[in-house]
């Protein structure tokens, strides 16, 4: 059944997004101009996201704490390029009550300024390193144009700050983050990711470097999708985070810096939805399965629901008043991985059937199947083929070029990831802008370029990813 | 073990309260003025009071979503009573980057107008209905004086907001969430609570009436801990939310709202803990157990971990390198509320320690015992004698007063709750201030007046709990 509140994704894939957003209730303009409210189907996701994160995170030692909302201008200020990078976008509050403040105070961008004051006064003594402290809250950056999930002046985020003793134990938590990044967009969301480093234009303000995991979408262009900043001891210099190291020496400490945000489901809509509505790989849908009873079959309906519910399978029964259609059209817009319909004449016949989202495929399973292992083995199935189809996608659309007029030709007919060698010239990256607004995405480590520059032709130092972004 | 950085309650209860709380690292001070940072073993068991509450609104049918931070004073201003109420305390956004805003925008002190701006867009018919939303989030108050936990500038809080097609079921959604904070609290924070309605002066700017659960603190200081107001159509009508009824009549909507914040684990401080620090109740403990090795005892240690994991209790090993005093200390003060301490000397008798903190008893127990169900009956034992202890306290400390001067008796010798009738005129209950303070804490619903008015002398009409408060 075509949704017709749904833009087809190959005429008009922008449309098509937004109306994948609303169809699906994801989440609502607000009359806060370029704030969404993330409505409880958005929002359920955003709650399974970050159950699955916490827990990966709390595996290797990190605690949660929460930080103020606002940071005084001074305190912002310490670290420059932070400031450089941020306060062309911060919002700021002047007033408490009918008092005009002091000093002004702005929205949180992001928190490195607060958790740098705050580990000043915390770490004295190697004894006290690590401090691993994550948090998830909002923040706010003063965007011009916004887009649903995508780009908003507010999102949801969890950004985790560490501090350490040594390089090679920042370095190490540094890649460690961005590694259950991809283990996380690739196991469970089943995005695949390609990792490497920023470019020095593109690494976040203030770090020394900053690694990433960027996402392929439907349309060929790129999402950076989380990053992993090492700070060294610039953070620990302007804050003055020192303490006495084991040979009793006082020393700047080691800083990180990760995030991901509420833009995880914009690209969970950009890789897997089509034109039927939302796609949700079973490890992340709030609810894997949907049973639409038809007719008089209550008993059965309760088997089939306990025996899910007895394998920990998020199950529930749409016994609304709505018609089946309604229902299939509802389930099917929403994302549920699984639609089970069991109806009164399908079951004289002993048998009832089982659909799944991904491809639409009915399946007629007999009355007496062991559905709970039927249903986990189909969901294992349906996030493998979502893996599988959006990595094949990806390596399709992903490009290599030793010249500005190939990329131009590939930019222009097929856009996609394209990997093209360069000097390292911030001239020679910014002249790429030039071509529908190429941007570096990653260098890519532990690879040599093998050509020229793909700009000014002198020697190229690195191998690099290219896209269009989001 | 006196712990030397903790005033003793008895001597300068404020005192020990701010010691308690930076002794057990529950938060710190900021460098924005009134804003606090959680720190790990405070986040710890917000996140658990979190866990605990949210099944508890997902079992009554409500879902979270998630409402913009600012909110644009136009919208603010259109329900009279809540501007009035809030204004003076709200902190305000006046530019975004570098432009003044065209409107200025207001950090949320709660949410009542994004959620009324929602429903009015969202709700059209009565089969829409109802919507039971909730959000997590932190809101902000500018208030004067702060202290943590009880009054910040921001805090963190959960509010509920409700939309209902009759009167009946948003009533009755009001006194539902009355019952479960008080669940709540005795079953979980093994706090007592007395129940009751706020006076028209004391009730949330806006509501047509507030319900509050009201708890006593160990100086005999009462601290409102949660409430749940109804709305009736006050908000409908000011933000036009309408629907069809099923008589296909248009109907303004009934709400309501609810929240409970972070001033709970002020509560926690204040009714259970003592001289050594943190005492928590098992049920809300983020750890509930320590085990202690000293000397050669790994595969003993083992053993006891591995059967109180396999029965769901939360323990760690403490394998500092701190002394066994050190780490017995910093679990008292943390607040642990088992303790086991695993000797290689006492093992060779077949016998090791188990510590109770709320009461510090120490108890011998044989090396084969079934250690598991051992821990689970001393956690009830722990918990039980918690809330009893706290309840016996709460009696001991609630009056009842039928003159002024009884009143102030009270309150200048051992304050606390005081019962007194009270004829419903605003004159009087303002008058009571005078003595020490003195609030009305709540009207006690079923229960008839059966003296005077406590100040005037003349009929009453209520039985109302007073109290100093924080």
């Amino acid at each position: 059944m075509k949704n017709e509140a749904i833009t087809s994704r190959d005429v008009d894939f922008a449309k098509w997004y937004t109306d994948v957003v609303k169809a699906a209730k994801l989440c609502d303009y607000s009359n806060v101009k370029g704030c969404m409210v993330i409505e409880p189907n958005g929002y359920a996701i955003w709650e399974r996201m970050q159950n699955v994160l916490d827990g990966m995170f709390k595996e290797t030692g990190h605690q949660n704490v929460y930080m103020p909302l606002l940071i005084p201008e001074g305190l912002l200020k310490k670290e420059g390029e932070l400031i450089e990078g941020f306060a062309p976008e911060v919002a700021w509050v002047t007033h408490g009550g009918s008092k005009e403040l002091e000093e002004r105070l702005c929205v949180r961008p992001t928190s490195e300024t607060l958790f740098s004051d705050y580990y000043s006064n915390a770490v004295n003594s190697y004894r006290d390193l690590p401090m691993k402290y994550n948090q998830w809250c909002s923040v706010m950056r003063w965007e011009k144009t916004t887009r649903p999930f995508l780009r908003s002046r507010e999102f949801l985020w969890q950004e985790g700050h560490t501090v350490h003793a040594t390089q090679e134990e920042a370095e190490a938590e540094t890649r460690l983050m961005l590694n259950i990044y991809k283990k996380f967009f690739e196991d469970y969301l089943a995005i695949p990711v390609i990792t490497g480093r920023k470019t020095e234009k593109e690494k976040f303000a203030g770090a020394e470097y900053s690694l990433t995991i960027e996402a392929l979408m439907y349309n060929g262009v790129a999402l950076q999708s989380g990053t992993s900043h090492y700070f060294g001891q610039k953070f620990a210099k302007a804050y003055d985070i020192s303490f006495t190291n084991k040979d009793n020496k006082l020393e700047y400490a080691y800083q990180t810096s990760w995030g991901v945000t509420t833009r995880m489901i914009g690209a969970l809509i950009m890789v897997h939805s089509d034109d039927f509505g939302l796609v949700l790989p079973p490890k992340i849908a709030p609810k894997q399965v949907v049973i639409v009873p038809i007719g008089n079959v209550s008993d059965k309906v309760s088997e089939v629901y306990q025996a899910l519910k007895d394998s920990h399978i998020s199950v529930y029964v749409d016994d609304s008043n709505k018609s089946p259609g309604f229902k299939f059209k509802e389930a099917e817009v929403n994302g549920i991985p699984v639609r089970i319909e069991i109806g009164e004449r399908d079951l004289k016949r002993d048998v009832y059937t089982v659909v799944r989202r991904d491809t639409q495929e009915k399946m007629e399973v007999s009355a007496d199947t062991d559905i709970a292992s039927y249903v986990l083995e189909l969901m294992d199935n349906i996030q493998n083929n979502l893996f599988t189809k959006a990595r094949k996608r990806r390596d399709e659309m992903t490009y290599e070029a030793q010249t500005v007029d190939e990329m131009r030709e590939i930019i222009e007919n097929h856009p996609g990831f394209i990997i093209a060698d360069w000097c390292g010239d911030q001239a020679c990256e910014e002249a790429l802008k030039e071509v529908g607004g190429l941007k570096s995405r990653c260098i890519l480590e532990g690879e040599n370029a093998t050509h020229k520059c793909v700009v000014c032709g002198r020697d190229a130092k690195h191998k690099v990813v290219w896209g269009i972004q989001y």
